[in-house]
C-alpha cells in the first residue's frame, strides 16, 4: 500500500486536530492555515486531548497553496460557509490522482466539489467530535474523534467499499481515529442531519444548551418533531433510517455533558452560520421531493433573520 | 340614559389611560392599584397624549376590593396572567346588574369570567392603542386609543348590538375614545390575534421590533404564515376574515413606527408572558377543531421554553 500524503485546508479544532494525529502517526501532512499562520509556522501544533496531549513543534504550514505539494488526500476542514473559496484553493493541491475528502456537516455540499475537481475524486466524512481551538494552533480534544468517510457518487446514488476508502480508513486507523466505511454517503448524511438540523437550530434561536432544549417538555418534543421531519426527507430519497433511530438520538444527547452547538458558537462569535448546509439545502431537498416541512421552513427563516442580524452587527 | 359607574381593575397603561380619560369626561370612576397603590393615591393620574396632556390630583384609588363600591361597569385591564386573581377581586366589586369588560388580548377567556360573574354580566373588548405606564401613575399615550366591545354569549355565539352596548360606547365617546361596536366578538378576537400571535410570539423568539421583522424577507414570509395559520383557525370556527385582511394587517405593520410588542416588554422585564391567551387557547381551538398549524405549535413551543426560563432568571 503506498503511503499517502495529506493536505489539510483550514487549520482550526477539526481540521487541527486530524492533521496533527496523521503527522503523528507518520504520514506526511501539509497544512493550509489562514489567520494562525504565523503561529503555526513558528511553534507548530499543539493538542490537549483525553488520550494524551501532544505538541508537534514542527508542521508543515503554508499560507499560499501554490506553496503547497500535490497530495493524494486533501482533507477540507473549513466551515461550509467558505467553500466559495474552494475553485482556487483545490486545484493546484489535488494530485491528479487524489481525492478531496469534506470532512463538513450538512447536505448537498459534494456536488460543488465535483464541478472543480471531478465526481471520481470526490469523499465525504463526518466527523462526531467535540474539539475546540483555544488558541491559534491550540486545540483542545474534548471527547469522540469518530469519522465516517464515503465516496462520492453523482446524485448520492451507494456505491461500494472502494479501495482508496480502505487505505485512507488504514491511514486515519494508524493515527488512532476510529472510522466507519459508509457505502452511502447520503444515508451518512442524513443521519447526522437528524442531530443537527434541531440541536443547532434551536440553539442558536433560543440561545440554549442541549440540556436545556431536552429539559423543557415542550422543546423535547419540539426536538422530536424536527427530527421527524428530517426523517421524512431521507424517506423520500429512499433512505429509511431504522424506527429507534430518533429515540436512539434523543437518549444520546440525554446522556451527553450540556453541549453548546458549533453553530452556536459560530452566532455568538458574530461568524456567518453554516446554515444553507445544515438547514437550507435539506429544505431544498425536502420542497424538491414535495415533503411537508413546516417546522424546518420555520427554523430556517428564524435562522435567516438572526444570522442575517448578526452579521451587520459589530463584532 | 342612568350615569354609569366603572371601576378599573389593574391601573397600569391600558387601565389607568382609559380609567383617567372617563373621570376626565364626568364619569365615576374607582381604581384598584396593586403595586403603586400609595403614589396614586396621594398624587393621583398623570396622562401625557399628543390629544392633550393632563393629569387628576385625586383619584379614587383602592388597594382592597371590599374597600370599594360596586360599579356598573367593571373593566378588567390586568394581564391576562393575573386572571386567577379574578374571583377573589369580582364579585364585591360588580353590581347585581353590572357587567365586567375584560379589555385584555387572547383567545377564550371570558368563558373563566363567566364562571365567576354568570354568562349574562361579562363583556369582551380589544384596545388598539401604543401606551407604556413610565412611572407609577404616569402614563404616556402614544397614539391610538381604539377600544372594540361586544357582548359574551356562551361559546363566543354572536348577539346584537345591546343596550349597555350602546350606552358603555356613550361613555366612551364622552371620554373622547374612538369605540366600534361587534356583534360577534369571537371575530373581533381572531381578527386581533392574526396581528398578535405572529409579532408577538416573534418579537420574543427574535427578539425583534416589528420593523426589523418586516424588513427581513424571510421572517416576512413567516409572520405571513403565522397569520394564515390564525385565519385558519378562525375560518374552523366559521369566522371568514376578509381575503385582503393579511394583507392589510401586513401594510398596517409596514407603516407603523418601529414597535416593541407587549409581550416583548414583559418579557424583557422578566413578567410572566401572556402566552396562554395569545397564543395556547388559539392553539387548543385549532386542536380542538382538527386544524393542522405546525408554525403556531413551533412558536407556542419555543414561547413556553423562553418563559419558563426568564421566570427563573434572577429579576
Amino acid at each position: 500500500m503506498a503511503t499517502r500524503s495529506y493536505a489539510i485546508v483550514g487549520t482550526g479544532a477539526v481540521g487541527g486536530f486530524y492533521g496533527a494525529r496523521l503527522q503523528k502517526a507518520g504520514l506526511e501532512v501539509h497544512f493550509l492555515v489562514d489567520r494562525d499562520y504565523e503561529v503555526v509556522r513558528t511553534q507548530g501544533l499543539r493538542i490537549d486531548s483525553p488520550n494524551g496531549n501532544f505538541t508537534l513543534p514542527k508542521v508543515n504550514a503554508y499560507h499560499d497553496v501554490h506553496q503547497m505539494p500535490p497530495c493524494d488526500v486533501v482533507i477540507v476542514a473549513l466551515k461550509t460557509t467558505q467553500n466559495h473559496i474552494l475553485p482556487q484553493l483545490l486545484p493546484p493541491i489535488v494530485k491528479p490522482d487524489g481525492v478531496v475528502l469534506l470532512l463538513q456537516n450538512g447536505f448537498n455540499i459534494e456536488p460543488k466539489i465535483a464541478e472543480i475537481v471531478g465526481e471520481a475524486r470526490v469523499m465525504g466524512g463526518l466527523c462526531f467530535i467535540c474539539a475546540n481551538k483555544i488558541e491559534p494552533g491550540y486545540i483542545q480534544h474534548i471527547d469522540y474523534s469518530d469519522v465516517h468517510l464515503g465516496d462520492y457518487h453523482a446524485q448520492y446514488q451507494p456505491g461500494g467499499i472502494s479501495e482508496r476508502m480502505i487505505e485512507i480508513a488504514a491511514n486515519f486507523k494508524q493515527a488512532e481515529i476510529p472510522v466507519e466505511l459508509t457505502e452511502d454517503l447520503m444515508l451518512s448524511r442524513w443521519k447526522k442531519l437528524v442531530w443537527n438540523i434541531p440541536y443547532n437550530g434551536l440553539s442558536v434561536v433560543l440561545n440554549a444548551r442541549t440540556d436545556e432544549m431536552m429539559g423543557n417538555p415542550e422543546t423535547r418534543v419540539l426536538v422530536k418533531e424536527l427530527m421527524q421531519e428530517v426523517v421524512a426527507i431521507a424517506s423520500s430519497y429512499n433512505r429509511h433510517l431504522p424506527d429507534d433511530y430518533i429515540q436512539l438520538m434523543l437518549d444520546h444527547t440525554d446522556q451527553m455533558r450540556p453541549y453548546l452547538t458549533s453553530m452556536k458558537l459560530d452566532y455568538d462569535a458574530h461568524r456567518p452560520l453554516e446554515l444553507e448546509a445544515i438547514v437550507g439545502n435539506p429544505l431544498q431537498a425536502a420542497i424538491a421531493h414535495g415533503v411537508n416541512v413546516p417546522k424546518i421552513t420555520m427554523l430556517y427563516q428564524q435562522l435567516k433573520f438572526l444570522d442575517s442580524r448578526n452579521q451587520t452587527i459589530d463584532k
